[in-house]
C-alpha cells in the first residue's frame, strides 16, 4: 500500500445557492481543487462523488459521468458514492483505497448536495431516508426525531439538562463567524440556545444543523508524486477507516454507544499509531449537539456519559484541548449532508497548512475528521498530517 | 496489485417480488455467495452495494450498512456505489480496486434493485435520473424515448429496418427460456417482435428489457488465498475497466458511437492481453436492442452500422462466434437496473464453472461482461477466466 496525500482543497460556500445548479456547485469546488493542486485535466485518473440526495431532490442521478463531464474530464472512471450523511468521507475513503492500493495516481474527490429549489420532494422526507424505512420510517418518525429519542435518553441516563449542550453550538458558531465559506456567521449565545423553539423535544432549532447547499473536493496522489512534483502544503493521510452499525437505533446493542464511530476512530488510531491525545483538532459530525457529545465518547475523547461536559469545561474551544468544528462544523458552516465528509477534511487541511485564517490554529499537526451517516450506523473517520 | 478471484456467487429470481423486500432481496443473493464461497462471517471485509433508485422508490439510502447488519455482517466497512443502471459494474469495480490494491482481502459486492412494490413514486421518474435532469428530463423525454432517438436514428444512418432487430429479442428469450432465475421464459417470435405495440418509437414492448425486482451478489478475494483454501470452480478476473462520457445525448461527439463503451472495452482487453476473438461469450447490457447493436460495435465485435447484422447472421446464439444474452440478457433475465451489472458476471461465471444447467455453452473459458449507465455514459467492463 502507498503512503496517500492531499494535494489539492477546494470549497464553495454552503448557502442557498439558488443561482447555482447541483451540477455548477460540485464544478466550482472540483476546478478550484484541480487549480489548488496545479493539475491538468489529463493527469487526472477517476472522479469519486459523494452525494445522498441527488435523485429524490433534483431528478438526477449519475452525477459520477455527469460531473466528469461538467469539469472536462469526460472520458474517466466516474461514480458516485452513498452512505447517507457520511457519504463524502466513503467516497474519499474509496478514492483513498484506489491511490493507495496502486489502481490510480491522481483521483479527484468531490462532495456535493443541493438542497434548495428542489424538484419536488422535502428534505424532510429526503434525509429520513438515512433511517430504516421499514422499522423508523413507517412510523412517522423524522430524521430529527431519531435524533431526539438519542437526546432524550442521554439526558435521562447521565443527568445533563438540554442547556448543557449549549457550548457545542455557542463554539461552532463562533468558530463559523471566521470561515467566509460558512453559511452563518451569527454567533449564538446560551441564552439564545435556550429560547429557540423546539424541533422535536428536546432538540430545538439551535441544537440542528442547517440544510443548505454547496460542495467540497480534494485532489488525492501518492505521496512520493506529490513529493516528486515538488507540491507544496501537501497534506498526509495517516489513515482512513470505516465501519458500520445498525441502522434502526433499537436494533443496536447501545443506543447511546456509538459503536461504528468506536471502530473507524480506533482502526484509524491504530493505523496511524497515534491517540486522541495527539491530534490537534477534531473535526467530528455535528449534525445536531447529542451527536457532537456522542462523537466524543465513542471516538475516546471522554468518557462514556461525559461528553456533554467537554463543552461545559471549554475543552472544545480553539483554545481548548481538543478544538472541535473550528471552522464552525456541521451547525454553523452548514451541512449539505453528503457534501459534509468532503468539507471535513478540506477544512482540517486548511488548518494543518495554516491556511484557516481568523480561525487559524497554532502548531496544528494532526487533525482528525469523522463523517457519521444515519444516526451512527456509518461512520468514516481520517486523520491528517501536515507534511514536514 | 494482486490478482483478484470471485470465488462465490448467488442470484435471486428476477421477478415481481410481492413478497420481498429489498433489504430480503439482498440478503438471499449474498447469503447465497457467502455459502457458495464457503465464508465465514468474520472473515468478510467489506460489502459495496450497487443500486440506483432505493431512495425514489423505496424511501430508503444506507443500503451498505442496512444490508451488512441484515445479512449478519454488522460493524464492517459498507456502501452503495451508484452510476446509473451501471451501478452494480461500478460497485463491483471498486471492490475489484480494494482486493488488488491490498485494502481488503475478502469483499462482498450486491447488486439490487426492487422496482415493485414502491413507496411513492414511478420506475419511469426513476430511469430518467439516469439522463441529464437540466437538459434531457426538462423537455420530456423518457427513458425509452432517448434510446428511441438512438435506435430512430441509426436506422437513418445505417438503414436498417426495425425488424432487423428482432433477433436479438428471439435470442435472449429463447435464452431465458433455460435460465430458472430469468423474469420471462417464453419464447419470442420475430413475427411477435414486430406485432408488439409501440413504446416510442421506433422502440416496441419487445425491444426493451423487463422492470423487475432482483439480486445478485459475488464474493471477490486475491487470487492466491482462493487456490490456498482449496475454492474449487474459482473466477479469475483478468481485467476490470471502467469509461465515461457525456450523460447527454446531444453533448456526445457521435450519439451513435457509445465512446465510454469502447474505451472499458479496450483498456479491459489490454489489461488483459486478449481481443474480442478470444471471447466465448459476451454478456452485453441489452436494456434495448439498440443498445446490443451499439455496444457489439463499441467493444470491437462488429464495424461500425454492422452491430445489427451480427443478429441476423446468428452470430450472437449460443451455437454462434460470440454468443451474447446467454442466460436471457436484460430482455429476458429482466433488468432490475442496479443489480444488473452483478447479474451479468454471475452468469459468466456460470458458463466459466459449466454451471449454466440447459443454456451451457461448451469449452467456454473466457467470458466479458459490460454494463451500461444511463444511454452510454457510463461504461465498466469485466473479462472473466476459468481457472485451469
Amino acid at each position: 500500500m502507498r503512503d496517500v496525500s492531499i494535494i489539492g482543497i477546494g470549497q464553495t460556500r454552503v448557502a442557498e445557492h439558488w443561482d447555482r445548479s447541483l451540477r455548477h456547485l460540485a464544478g466550482d469546488a472540483v476546478l478550484a481543487a484541480m487549480k489548488d493542486a496545479d493539475i491538468e485535466p489529463a493527469a487526472v485518473d477517476a472522479l469519486y462523488v459523494g452525494n445522498m440526495l441527488s435523485g429524490l431532490l433534483n431528478g438526477q442521478e449519475h452525477l459520477g459521468a455527469l460531473i466528469a463531464d461538467f469539469v472536462g474530464l469526460r472520458g474517466i472512471e466516474a461514480v458516485k458514492v452513498e452512505a447517507a450523511c457520511g457519504s463524502g468521507a466513503a467516497a474519499l475513503r474509496l478514492g483513498y483505497a484506489a491511490v493507495a492500493g496502486g489502481l490510480h495516481d491522481f483521483v479527484i474527490i468531490c462532495g456535493v448536495e443541493k438542497m434548495t429549489d428542489t424538484m419536488n420532494a422535502e428534505t424532510t422526507t429526503g434525509l429520513m431516508m438515512a433511517a430504516d424505512a421499514d422499522y423508523e420510517s413507517i412510523h412517522g418518525l423524522t430524521f430529527v426525531s431519531v435524533n431526539a429519542l438519542l437526546m432524550r435518553r442521554y439526558m435521562y441516563e447521565y443527568g445533563a439538562k438540554h442547556e448543557d449542550f449549549a457550548n457545542f453550538t455557542v463554539n461552532a458558531h463562533h468558530n463559523g463567524a471566521g470561515n467566509p465559506n460558512a453559511m452563518f456567521h451569527n454567533p449564538v449565545t446560551a441564552e439564545q440556545f435556550s429560547r429557540a423553539r423546539m424541533i422535536a423535544d428536546p432538540i430545538g432549532l439551535l441544537d440542528s444543523s442547517g440544510i443548505g447547499d454547496g460542495a467540497a473536493a480534494v485532489v488525492l496522489c501518492p505521496t512520493h508524486m506529490a513529493r516528486e512534483h515538488g507540491h507544496e502544503r501537501v497534506i498526509h493521510i495517516r489513515a482512513s477507516a470505516m465501519a458500520t452499525d445498525a441502522v434502526a437505533i433499537h436494533d443496536r446493542h447501545d443506543p447511546l454507544w456509538l459503536s461504528a464511530a468506536e471502530a473507524s476512530a480506533f482502526k484509524a488510531y491504530q493505523q496511524a499509531g497515534v491517540g486522541p491525545r495527539d491530534m490537534d483538532l477534531f473535526e467530528l459530525h455535528d449534525a445536531f449537539t447529542i451527536m457532537s457529545a456522542l462523537s466524543l465518547e465513542a471516538s475516546g475523547f471522554a468518557e462514556r456519559g461525559k461528553g456533554v461536559w467537554l463543552a461545559q469545561a471549554g475543552e472544545i474551544s480553539r483554545e481548548g484541548h481538543i478544538p472541535i468544528c473550528t471552522m464552525g462544523g456541521l451547525k454553523a458552516r452548514g451541512h449539505p449532508v453528503g457534501a459534509t465528509g468532503v468539507y471535513q477534511v478540506v477544512e482540517v487541511a486548511q488548518q494543518l497548512r495554516g491556511e484557516a485564517g481568523a480561525n487559524q490554529l497554532p502548531n496544528a499537526r494532526l487533525g482528525m475528521a469523522q463523517n457519521i451517516g444515519g444516526s451512527g450506523a456509518t461512520a468514516i473517520t481520517h486523520i491528517l498530517e501536515a507534511q514536514d
